[in-house]
């Protein structure tokens, strides 16, 4: 996947990273690293100034992995320093959200908030949306490594919420078992759709969308092999947020894809 | 997956079957018997005369799985008696496709010209098409029945051709080996997506196609388990064709569905 | 899969069914009819009387696909004139299947109670129970059809309690969430293995048991494409009784293989 | 997976590394750190003297991760000094093997050289083994990030190869195609069995195997997600040839399976 272009020409995007110091964020500054479209000009730990850090290093994107608690308060402040946020901590609330959304926008800056930078994950969920509508049975298979400690995976449940939604609402068919000689295999449902939850050692972060309909199924499946699945999707964005100077809520349109629901509604039939 | 059945009101679509004795004209005249909004008017077998079934029958759309040489007449001359063509025989040539195209907006009646009416392998090949610019390497894989005669199969090629379309051109990263202690085992390549065809007794008509990124893959699956499985597809088509009065030359387009090059063309970027 | 051999040489084996009306019973008759190894010599419905049959036919095997009830008292009238039961029925319970095995030993007639015939599905459950000691984290997912009336499959069930009983009833690790966003999505759990119940149009009868190890996972998958797929495992045995005469409760027996606890326990380290 | 660690009682097991700066030779060292029951006695790089290294940490067993030229010889010297040999580096020509094999037997201690010490990929060759003679069609599909250098893998190959031996030389059923619309796509043939080869980003090292019957598929899977896969399948073989004194060229020996050919030889049918 094509990030930093241009080698030779414009100079390297300046980024900063905070969570510099923590698993994700070490990743995020390799990528940086590694990739001559972008400089990482600073590395912001918990015990750093971030207003300082932003400001002496004239960064452009800020790209934070921290926790919640911390990332509202840096995308605040950074973008009020003019400074794009690329949150990629999860678990900020949608209020939280609005907030970075409306400084940005007060800002002129661009933004983006995403819980799930892995490609391949984003692309999943956008396909299954646009699947959705048209079959009768869906089921959802996630599997992680044993020690996650929730179960479904976030991703799996707003999978799940997304297909939903894409339906306008509309279940899918959820056959139950009239005998059950094994109790809770069917796992979790919402609204129809089957979701199983898999924890083995070995597996890092995988999920697979089965849909089926006469005589075939059609499956979906995201694996991960190594954390550093989201770096490209975090450059990507970082890129993204400085040219385009929008807000971005998923990894789909920083790709320039329309979301689900727009391909649904502001298309017509493509007949001639 | 609903066809459109008018719970209620309307009356049964009337539709005709050509090659209706063959092993997938019988299946579709089993699904429209089945289907309370459809009305199956007329078996048409090599040894009747289509225009004299055609009228008496008062059809409105002629569903057409013969031979490629048949085919192309049976929709002319369908189109002509103001009976709109669904063709799922295979091998019609672009050329062919063209008249018919012509003859159903000539006689203002609706047509269709499909090659594969399985909803999953067309939703496949669109799905992909959709990623194919957003990954750097990609392989496909199909798994047919031992007596299959051609390989690849035609949906695979056509997979092959409508990924590179999507990337305008830009060929996937094809590694090639060093060392091949047997040789071939790297498959066929078509714009650097590697195909890849098995044959195994057990298998019916199955298509993966698989990409690869940053510690990631992401794949999808078609798997078939009944050869009833274009049906749906069919049914859906004849409504489209008597409802809509367009030409489709894709299942994606009977579903409503925009093609892939809409969608990268039509379509900003989703940012507000 | 070879199995009646001898195109010209001995006579085919003499093979009645009960149950012949039935839908397996059929695609036995059908099979046998097939291959030029075997007769089909009596085809037993409800209404005929079984013992008159199995007489005036001279069958030396019987092939039962009934009900229970009708089951038992087949393969018992069977064995006591000096035929040999093929029992494909499901749902015999233990005792009943003692008594069939004493019923064969008695006459001197081999014979066979064995729940699931297809041989992917008997290969599957023998190849995870020689896994299950050398792994310490399992999940059986199984797919079938909406109409199928129980989750887990007895497959699925029978898998796990075998795999137990491989490890001598060491459980496997089962990890348990913190947090619980959808209930239930864990699925059910026996012996620590998770078992996953899946409902899709589409699907047919398959079963995947996926083991997880240090940076790696062993999955295997029995699909299903065809409710044939039971009927070479039927004429294997009817073969197996005819020639060896002894009494088989799973198809690997059938096929000569040792069971799972005959190679754990008869074999020692493979050293020089 | 039990890596034998003694609980309480007896003494961690002496174990030196040679090439334990190299990239497999680390994450050895890091697995033998991590386990209670063995004490990482001596890393040994290329510029240390091997049997000096040997001597002086009084290592019982050396772990050789090299390369083939070196391997051999440390192998040999390791037998010389009564310390049991595990060699893990690829490449060593069956008459190297033969060479270890013997001076581990002069010099009576335990010993072992297997190329993939992955627990998962063992299994899976072993397993599909078991299958090949009872199935009529076989293909092997092996995914490989892009780096690598041969096609084929070395694994793949070697599956194809224990098939073929496991059905005693009868190939299976290879079908080829009639027309081939893209050259290539049926990809490499050993004794019958397809064999295709994937190079993708994102993919490490997986591999399957897949098997065809009437109306259904078996397949199996082995999927790599991180290089420390190799690590407890080296414990494992320290522990054997330590505690037992053989001498194995499977990991399947070292897990106390039988071969394939044992089973298909040693054991009758399991009648009663």
């Amino acid at each position: 996947m094509p990030t930093g272009r241009s080698p030779v020409g414009p100079a390297p995007l300046r980024v900063a990273v905070s969570g510099a110091r923590g698993r994700t964020g070490r990743e995020v500054v390799a990528a940086l690293e590694a990739d001559p479209g972008f400089e990482c000009v600073a590395s912001i730990g918990s015990e750093d100034e971030l207003g300082t850090a932003l400001r002496e290093s004239a960064a452009r994107v800020l790209v934070d992995f921290t926790t919640p608690a911390s990332a509202l308060g840096n995308a605040l402040a950074a973008a009020q320093l003019g400074v794009s946020p690329v949150v990629g901590t999860s678990g900020i609330p949608a209020s939280g959200i609005d907030r970075i959304r409306d400084a940005c926008q007060g800002a002129g800056v661009g933004g983006c908030v995403i819980a799930n930078f892995a490609l391949g994950a984003a692309l999943l969920m956008w396909l299954a949306e646009l699947c959705a509508p048209h079959f009768e049975g869906c089921e959802i298979v996630e599997t992680h490594h044993p020690g996650k400690l929730d179960a479904p995976s976030g991703t799996a449940l707003r999978t799940a919420e997304r297909l939903l939604a894409a339906r306008d609402g509309r279940a899918f068919g959820h056959p139950e078992p009239v005998t059950t000689p094994l109790a809770g295999t069917r796992g979790g449902s919402l609204g129809g759709a089957g979701v199983h939850s898999l924890r083995l050692e070995g597996a890092v972060a995988d999920q697979s969308v089965v849909f089926g309909a006469v005589g075939q199924t059609l499956t979906m499946t995201h694996r991960t092999t190594a954390r550093s699945s989201f770096a490209p999707g975090v450059l990507l964005a970082a890129r993204a947020v400085a040219e385009n100077g929008g807000f971005f809520d998923t990894l789909e349109a920083v790709l320039g894809l329309p979301s689900a629901a727009e391909i649904r509604r502001g298309m017509g039939s493509s007949t001639a």
